[in-house]
């Protein structure tokens, strides 16, 4: 079950101008599933995104990378049930037909269409399927619908996750309002599984990239549930320009930095709905790192913790198993790391010192923290200034079991 | 359940003259349990190890390394129930008085001896219920005790592991026996949890430490369970010089070949083993890997299948979810990997080429390939001559069932 998670009321994801969605049923893996999403933007919106790194990327991630590169992006359309990876020269050329069609639908060019695909791998996407089911997509349109794209792109994803935030730059309300789906076979390197946040803020083109790459950088590229990099991770930001502010061009400057922060906010609470939603999650942990000599070296230390299925056995058994913890952070790759030097608190209880059990340490206050169903694990390598912070969940019997049943 | 593996029949497992072993009872974790083997050496046998690359080392692999380089070594203590790992500076004062307590017991110093220690982490190592059992032990000393002692440094392994061969060299009968354990934490990076492999061949001191990595890496570096590098992984070969073969002193040399291939059939068939009787394991899977462009890169992909959750949750459903296996390939972090130039088979099945499913391939193929108990994945880079080869298990509900209930 997730942990401490709950959909999100379709009233508090704020319509954001310049946006509209439409949902329709494509039947692409079962009948009568909502199953596909059309985003419209209005013209002159912004669009950037970050991708998976997977060499295997998904057809969709591909044309998505081309289509960005030629700019003026006027529509998204996201399908759940297949996830055209894994199909060579014909899955490309799926994804390019459904371009087209919903180009012609807007009287767009197919550059102007960005596709995407979340489900089973290696698998032909069933384009047949799929462009019956647009003209219903296209009047299903509204700025209300986030929603009901937020579940209509769900795939082992037991709530759907969606979050919003408003704030004031120059004078002017600002919204974001993004959704994102994934549950398993996640460890992004470079964004989820599939998440989009969308602000009404004007913002020069030349930011866009930059500003997607730092909000990942702290949310999507922050969470894991089982060390698998997906074929198909994609976070894209969208920047409409309809809120009237002057439109932000200094990375440096207050504005970008309020923009940052909202959208960091609404995509953080993304990423950690899906560790709290991963396959067969019982607890949602958070592993910080700090006092590293740099990022990089805490994220490695934390993602080490956070991948260990022997740590997340032992947290799905409450067992406040500190060698498990330790060994891990010994085998993270950090080839100087001084274990000596190094502390590790379980909530607020320091756990390990010296290169042991703290002195101060009872099995007790372990028990204590474990049986919470969120716990931060928290390691201080009293070496340098940096930090990172990871988000993921427990390892259950429920995990086998959604993975072991998942295409049957 | 192990995969195709019985315990060795004590009479399979020659004794290699110079090498006698005694087991004994010291109650470390549970009361009755032979739970401690000591191996004694003739003098001028030549030992040699590697050892886990974890920062967080166990207090006797430090305490090993130390007296290893003084050379010398004339008697093994093995305890298990026990990791003596994340213990600090107390963990080396208590390793080092049972070394201390061994040599009294031999009248050799305190260097001559090595010990191992393997069992939970974090529990200081108690050392007062070591020593009195140490004369029991010594009393039990014989040359055909291998297969007691394989089954005396067992923790949460189900089947004993030990292979013997013998081999001509010089006009001389040579013996090579091993044993080793380890059944979770396993995913070694310089050796196993803990494997012994001795041979009465005479060999020159200078070609000892190569020889033990040679035999490492297509052994015991091929072997995962679960991804999580052990904190007490030890590899020890030991040369009794005894068999009277004129001393191997050239590496490339006939006489090194027939040697190496002795000890790493026998080191191969001890770490297969693991992967057999992995923690809850089903299925024992083997990734072969070939065509990269260096031994690096090949491991590396095999690395990245044999660890995947996703995957091996599949094959423990005998669900050919290639998807998942070309996934694996694909964040393996080779990054000018050409995914349209590999192929992929399931057992003998072409399931994957041309950066898709094959057009051959059949789900019935596939499903038929699924239901054995052992099955190869073979990957194809077709990017240049080298290869490499990993053994591990699939991932079962059992798993998650011995590692969330392990200390309780």
């Amino acid at each position: 079950m997730p942990v401490n998670l709950a959909a999100p009321d379709p009233a508090s994801l704020l319509p954001v101008a310049g946006v509209r969605l439409g949902i329709a049923s494509a039947g692409i893996k079962k009948p009568g599933r909502r199953d596909l999403t059309l985003i419209e933007l209005t013209a002159g919106a912004q669009v950037a995104g970050v991708f998976t790194q997977n060499r295997f990327c998904a057809a969709p991630v591909t044309v998505c990378k081309l289509h960005l590169a030629q700019g003026d992006i006027r529509a998204l359309l996201i399908n759940t049930g297949n996830a055209n990876a894994g199909t060579g020269a014909e899955g490309l050329a799926r994804a390019r037909r459904t371009c087209k069609a919903v180009a012609a639908l807007f009287g767009v060019k197919a550059e102007n269409v960005l596709p995407f695909s979340t489900g089973v791998i290696l698998e032909p996407l069933p384009v047949d399927r799929i462009l019956p089911a647009l003209p219903a997509a296209q009047a299903d349109l509204a700025p209300g619908h986030w929603s009901e794209a937020a579940h209509a792109i769900m795939t082992t994803d037991i709530v759907a996750k969606g979050a919003s935030r408003q704030v004031e730059i120059g004078g002017r309300t600002v919204t974001v309002t993004g959704i994102a789906k994934g549950s398993g076979m996640i460890h992004p390197n470079m964004a989820t599984m599939l998440g989009f946040v969308a602000t009404d803020a004007a913002i020069a083109p030349a930011l866009m990239q930059r500003l997607v790459q730092d909000v990942a950088d702290v949310s999507f590229n922050c969470v894991t549930v089982d060390g698998d990099t997906s074929t198909n991770d994609s976070f894209i930001l969208i920047a409409t320009g309809q809120a009237g502010n002057a439109a932000i061009a200094d990375a440096g400057g207050a504005d970008y930095a309020v923009l940052k922060t909202a959208l960091s906010e609404v995509a953080i609470e993304l990423a950690q709905a899906m560790a709290r939603d991963g396959e067969g999650a019982t607890k949602f942990m958070t592993i910080a790192v700090e006092g590293g000599r740099d990022r990089a070296e805490c994220k490695q230390i934390a993602y080490a913790i956070a991948r260990s299925p022997l740590v997340k056995t032992a947290f799905f058994a409450s067992d406040p198993n500190l060698g498990r913890i330790l060994a891990a952070i010994g085998y993270a790759g950090v080839s100087d790391l001084d274990v000596d030097a190094l502390k590790v608190w379980l909530g607020d209880v320091l756990v390990a010192e010296h290169g042991g059990r703290a002195a101060s340490y009872t099995e007790a206050q372990g028990a204590a923290v474990m049986k919470e169903a969120e716990i931060t694990v928290r390691v201080a390598l009293n070496r340098g200034a940096a930090s990172a912070t990871v988000w993921t969940c427990d390892f259950s019997y429920d995990y086998v079991k959604i993975n072991a049943e998942y295409r049957t």
